[in-house]
C-alpha cells in the first residue's frame, strides 16, 4: 500500500543468505515470552508493523526469524532468533545494535548465547595475545600468573613506581594500575608510565623477574590509541582498557590496531547489563564471549565471594567463556577479582584451573606487615596449590 | 606501615579545594545502606581499605565523603556524596568512572543527581543549538516540531529518499534515519545521505518548508568523526548518534568539534542503566542530564504508553532535566518517542509543553492509506493542540 508506487529494487540480490543467532532468555508465561520474542524479531530489525510491510523479502529475510523456542524453567524460555549478517553492516556497533539495541530499554529479556555459523567473517578477528601470548609474555608456562594493582589513588607517579617495584620483588607477573588511575594530576599519565616502567625493568633485572606493567589507557576519546601507542612505545608490557566506559567497539578498534602488547579489560560502568537476573547480557556472554570477541586477551570479573554480588554460576560461566573452542579466536585469561584474599586462591585455583590469572589488589596488604613477605606469601599460595601441594 | 617510608609528596598542593557531588538512591535498611554509602566513598576513589590508607589528604580528601545521609521511603535511602574534582581528571571518562565504575557491578544503588558547584568548570560546555539552535535551523519559533524516522530497514537508499520527500510534503519537519541503518549494502551510507538530502531539498523548494534530513553516523570507533563531518558537508541537517553504542564520551568529543549540525541521540543498548527500579542511572539523569551535558541537542527517549516500559514519572524527569536551568548548558529537546501514534499527542503537549519534539515514527503509517494525508493529519493535531483548539 506505502510503498506500491517504490521503485523495483532487488533486496534480495545484496542477501548472501548467511545468518547469525541469538539465543535470548525470556520471562514470563509462555504467551508473554512468545510475545516477546516475536516483538524481538522485529524491534531488533525492521522496526516497523509487521502487517504494514512490503511484501517478501524485507518480512522473509530482513526481520528476525524464530528459529527455536521453548521452556527453560517455570518461569523461563529460551528464544533463537536468527538475523541475517547483512543486517550488521559488518559493524560492531550495529551488531550489538541488532544483539540488544532497542530492547535493552524492554524489560525481562536476557542474551544468554550467540551462534554466528559462516556469518559475520571478518568481524571477530579477537585477541592477538591470548593465553598463551601472556603466557611467553611474561616467561610463566604453566602456572596460574600473579596480577596485581598499583593503589591507592592519590599515591604520586613515584611512590606507585616505588609499589611496583616492590611488587616484582615479591614475585608478582603482572602488575596493573588501578583502573581509577588517569591522568590525576598527583600522577600524571606519562609520568606514572615512564617511572613504573622504569622500577619494573630495574626490578625484573635485580630480581631476575620477566614482570610487565600494565597503565590504564581508558581514556577521552580522542586519547586512547594515543595513550596506547605511547605506553607500549615506553615500555609499558600491556594496557588496561574499561569497555564500559568507552564503549566495546573502541575495544575492537584497538585490538585491530595491532598495538603490540595484550589488553586487560576492566569491567567498571558495564556492570547494569549483568546485574539484573531478568534483564540484560549473560555475565559469561558479557565477561566472556564479547569481550573475547572484541579483542581482550584477559577479562578481570568480579569473582564471587567478593566485594561484588556475582554467583558461582555466573563465574563459571565467564571461565568457560573465555577459553571454550571458538574458530580462530584465541582463548583468553579469565581474571578472577574484585576483593580476592590468599584464603580465595584455593578455591579459585580448583575451580577455574591453572589458565587463570589471579588477580589479588588489597588482599596483599591484608595478611601481613611486609609487603615483600605478603607476595611471596602470594606465591607460595599459588605454587602450593598448583603443584598439588594442597 | 606499608607507606612509611615513601617518599615525601605533597599531595594538598595538588588539591584545589572544588569538589562535585552525587546523590545515591541506596536500598535496604538503614545499616545497609549506610554501609552502600561508606563503601561507594572508597570503592569509587581509592578503593583500598580505609584502615591501611596512608594517614593524611588520600583518606581525608581523595575518599569520598558523605555530605547527607537520610531516609526517602520505607525501603529508599539518599546519600550525598561528594568527590576532589581532580580524581575526574578532566576527563569524561574518568568522571563516569567515579560516578558509577565499579558500583555499576553492584546492587541497590541508584545515581539520582550529581551537583558540580564549581567544580568540573570546563568539563562540560554542554550543545551547540540546544531548542532554540534546533527551532532556527528548521524555522519554527514556538509550535512543537514534527519528526519522524525513515524505515523499515531493507528499503533501498533511492525508496528512503522517496519517503523522505514525501514526509516533507506532509508537512514534517525533522526526518532522521531510524537507528537501525548505518552502513548496510542495500542501503550504504554515502548513497542514502546524498539521495534522502536531495530529496529533502528538493521537496523544501516544491512545498517552501525548511525540513531537515539526520542521518544515522552511529559507526566503528574509526568512522564516526568522517560520517558526521561527510554527512554535514553533503547537506544533513543534522546527526543521529546512539551513544550506548560508542560511548557517552563520543557524544562529548562529536559536540566539542562543533560539526555545525545539532545532535540527536537514541537510547539504542543504553536501557539497562535504566531499567532497574533499584540499580543503575535515573532515567532525567541518563537521558536528561548527562546527554545534555555531554553535548546532545535533542534526547529521544521511550515514552510511557508505548512500546517501552517508563513510567510517567520518569519521563517528566526526563522532560525536566533537559529544560531546566543549568548554568551556561543549553536546554536541549527532551523527544519521546517509542510507538507513539496520533491519539498520543494531546497527553504528551498537555505534560510536557511545546518546547518538545513529537517524534511519530510507524505511528504515520497506522491512521489511514494516504501517508502524505497522515502526516497532515499529525500536523493538524499538534497545531489544535498547540493553538489549544483541542
Amino acid at each position: 500500500m506505502f510503498f506500491d508506487d517504490f521503485d523495483n529494487f532487488s533486496l534480495d540480490a545484496h542477501l548472501g543468505g548467511n545468518r547469525f543467532s541469538v539465543v535470548y532468555r525470556l520471562s514470563g508465561d509462555e504467551k508473554t515470552a512468545r510475545n516477546k520474542a516475536e516483538d524481538i524479531c522485529s524491534e531488533q530489525s525492521v522496526e516497523f508493523p509487521v502487517d504494514l510491510l512490503p511484501p517478501g523479502t524485507i518480512p522473509e529475510k530482513i526481520m528476525g526469524r524464530i528459529e527455536h523456542f521453548g521452556q527453560e524453567s517455570p518461569v523461563g524460555w529460551l528464544a533463537t532468533i536468527s538475523f541475517a549478517e547483512e543486517i550488521a553492516a559488518g559493524e560492531w556497533t550495529q551488531f550489538l545494535n541488532v544483539l540488544f539495541g532497542n530492547i535493552s530499554i524492554k524489560r525481562g529479556i536476557q542474551v544468554v548465547a550467540f551462534e554466528r555459523g559462516d556469518a559475520l567473517a571478518g568481524l571477530f578477528p579477537g585477541p592477538k595475545f591470548g593465553i598463551a601470548g601472556i603466557r611467553k609474555l611474561i616467561e610463566v608456562p604453566t602456572r596460574p600468573p600473579l596480577f596485581t594493582a598499583l593503589k591507592p589513588m592519590g599515591l604520586s607517579a613515584q611512590n606507585l613506581a616505588r609499589l611496583a617495584g616492590r611488587f616484582v620483588e615479591g614475585g608478582i607477573d603482572i602488575i596493573k594500575d588501578d583502573h581509577g588511575l588517569s591522568d590525576q594530576v598527583f600522577s600524571p599519565f606519562e609520568e606514572r608510565v615512564v617511572r613504573c616502567v622504569d622500577a619494573v625493568k630495574e626490578a625484573n633485572m635485580r630480581f631476575g623477574c620477566h614482570s610487565i606493567y600494565v597503565p590504564n589507557i581508558t581514556a577521552p576519546a580522542e586519547r586512547i590509541i594515543d595513550r596506547a601507542f605511547w605506553a607500549k612505545e615506553h615500555g609499558a608490557g600491556g594496557i588496561l582498557l574499561s569497555p564500559g566506559l568507552v564503549g566495546l567497539d573502541t575495544l575492537r578498534r584497538l585490538a585491530s590496531l595491532n598495538i603490540g602488547v595484550p589488553i586487560f579489560v576492566h569491567p567498571a560502568f558495564i556492570g547494569t547489563y549483568a546485574m539484573s537476573p531478568e534483564h540484560g547480557i549473560d555475565c559469561g556472554m558479557l565477561f566472556g564471549t564479547l569481550m573475547r570477541l572484541a579483542g581482550a586477551d584477559a577479562t578481570i570479573f568480579p569473582n564471587y565471594g567478593g566485594r561484588f554480588p556475582l554467583s558461582v554460576e555466573d563465574c563459571v560461566g565467564i571461565v568457560r567463556a573465555s577459553r571454550k573452542p571458538m574458530g580462530n579466536v584465541l582463548p583468553i585469561f579469565p581474571t578472577p577479582a574484585g576483593g580476592m584474599e590468599l584464603k580465595n586462591i584455593r578455591e579459585m585455583l580448583n575451580r577455574y584451573g591453572h589458565d587463570t590469572l589471579i588477580l589479588v589488589g588489597s588482599g596483599l596488604f591484608r595478611c601481613g606487615d611486609d609487603l615483600i613477605a605478603n607476595c611471596r606469601r602470594f606465591q607460595e599460595a599459588v605454587s602450593d596449590q598448583a603443584s598439588g601441594k594442597v
